[in-house]
């Protein structure tokens, strides 16, 4: 299985358009050691020819146009596209707006929670990607969901799992309650399987805590990415951007006694990657006291290009 | 007054995502005399300082990283941007999706139509731009509308009229109807003046026909970015891409008798660049027969980054 990190950054990406503080500032001002990057998506593949998008982010054009296999196929037909589906893993902005970009009448499969799908429906701008050429498959939460397009198997399937965290902001007026409204499926992980080989990763760009039920399922796996928006829950805060600590956000925090570092220390995960990376977030910066704390603690930080083959 | 090209193509951009004909196909490939480029739309200042972007391309991140005008002053606030106001010609996706990517937080006065206002709030992914944030300005169409944010003049007024044109496409089945459902304010052309110096020219990144009053208002203007959608009528079905002419696609073509490089052939105005360039459009290619005859009628081809200063 071949793993394309499309975009490593969170909502925005790195940089922000209108974030002026200090991580943000360097990559504004192409500091050394500091590489700008488009907001989270992965793309997939089992056999290299046929390509999964893992969320759509708003960069989506530019990471195509960054990305050889997912180029239009120069012996293909008038209209063709290496990309056959697209799995989404909630309805933030940073990870549906893409869609709008995969019109003009293309054949695509999409995958989403019933809860995620249910959002797209009620924007009639997503009507650009017309039923007549974009099937939309309800994901199947707790189980295997083969991964397929015009009834062809992709080699891959995705079981998607719910896990703590929260409902898109932009939905929160309209359900506000407990939770923030968040009921399951509004933010789900994936465990991606190549169904040739076994090879499986973890995909979890939100997550806002590492509970019982996740510790069992990730222990011991060999590949997980993961929620690494904030290094510290009170990051925005303290720098003055936003009065909202990672925990309202619906993201765990990179460190401290209840950050991910410290909860995956004992887990046995042969590899582990941040990704949805924050434009506030000092691991952005090659050299940085926290990059160094997140080396040390056998993490990497995912970055635009970065390929993984499993 | 400043005037900055932030994208030169049409819906999708130039090459598009899955787009294979030969001309897409020359800029996949890189070929020489091929510069690809993002999808339309312009910023514009009085004062070099405070920005105003006619229309918000799905391409909106990559084109103001691009764009050093548009960063963040590193002088500013935590948060800060230049751009103050956001001016929308139609709600087509690839003018109102950038919209999705001007959040955070960030005050921005946006103006439209009443029509496309009213299509942003039927679309709940449109409230990542908060009300606390964002003010939505109806344009009165016909009359010069002063462009304003926080209660400052930002020294640039708009006059919006109707022109021939059609309704966003992915709207089209919930209006049908005569014209497709076209009323008033569906599309519409942009005279822009910097009021100090009067100074003017005129933006209509689309447009189906140039009639009686529409030659009537641009005759012996100064400079007019006009659209350049289809290099021919049938441009689309001829190369097999689609079963649509421009005629319905709310297009008017470079070329022909009804085209407007002929209907502008007598109107006196000084500066003629097509924009809102579509992937098959052979006046991409530098050189190509379609290129000298559009500059040998004394127009020029817009690209990402160009410079106009008026």
């Amino acid at each position: 299985m071949l793993i394309k990190i499309l975009g490593a950054a969170a909502g925005g990406g790195f940089p922000q358009w209108n974030c002026n503080a200090a991580t943000s500032r360097a990559a504004w001002s192409n500091a050394a050691g500091v590489k700008p990057c488009t907001q989270s998506s992965l793309a997939i593949s089992a056999d290299g020819d046929r390509w999964i998008l893992l969320n759509a982010s708003p960069d989506i054009r530019q990471q195509i146009a960054a990305t050889q296999a997912l180029h239009p196929r120069a012996k293909g037909t008038l209209r063709n596209s290496p990309i056959q589906a697209v799995v989404l893993t909630n309805a933030d902005v940073d990870h549906v707006a893409g869609l709008l970009s995969l019109r003009e009448r293309h054949p695509l499969t999409l995958y989403g929670s019933s809860r995620v799908l249910d959002v797209l429906a009620a924007n009639s701008i997503f009507n650009v990607l017309h039923p007549d050429h974009v099937t939309r498959r309800p994901l199947v939460l707790g189980e295997p969901n083969a991964i397929a397009h015009h009834g062809r198997d992709l080699g891959i399937t995705v079981e998607p799992f719910g896990v703590p965290g929260k409902i898109a902001l932009y939905l929160e007026d309209a359900a506000a309650g407990p939770g923030l409204g968040t009921r399951e499926g509004d933010t789900i992980g994936l465990k991606v399987t190549a169904t040739a080989t076994g090879h499986a990763f973890y995909y979890l760009p939100a997550c806002a805590a590492v509970d019982a039920g996740l510790r069992q399922r990730l222990r011991g796996s060999s590949l997980v990415f993961f929620d690494g928006t904030l290094f510290t829950d009170d990051e925005l805060v303290k720098q003055g951007l936003s009065d909202k600590t990672g925990a309202r956000m619906g993201h765990i925090s990179m460190a401290g006694p209840d950050g991910a570092m410290a909860a995956f220390a004992d887990l046995d995960v042969a590899r582990r990657i941040f990704i949805h990376i924050n434009t506030s977030n000092p691991a952005w910066i090659e050299g940085s006291p926290e990059r160094r704390e997140i080396e040390a603690a056998g993490w990497e930080i995912a970055c635009d290009g970065m390929e993984v083959r499993l």
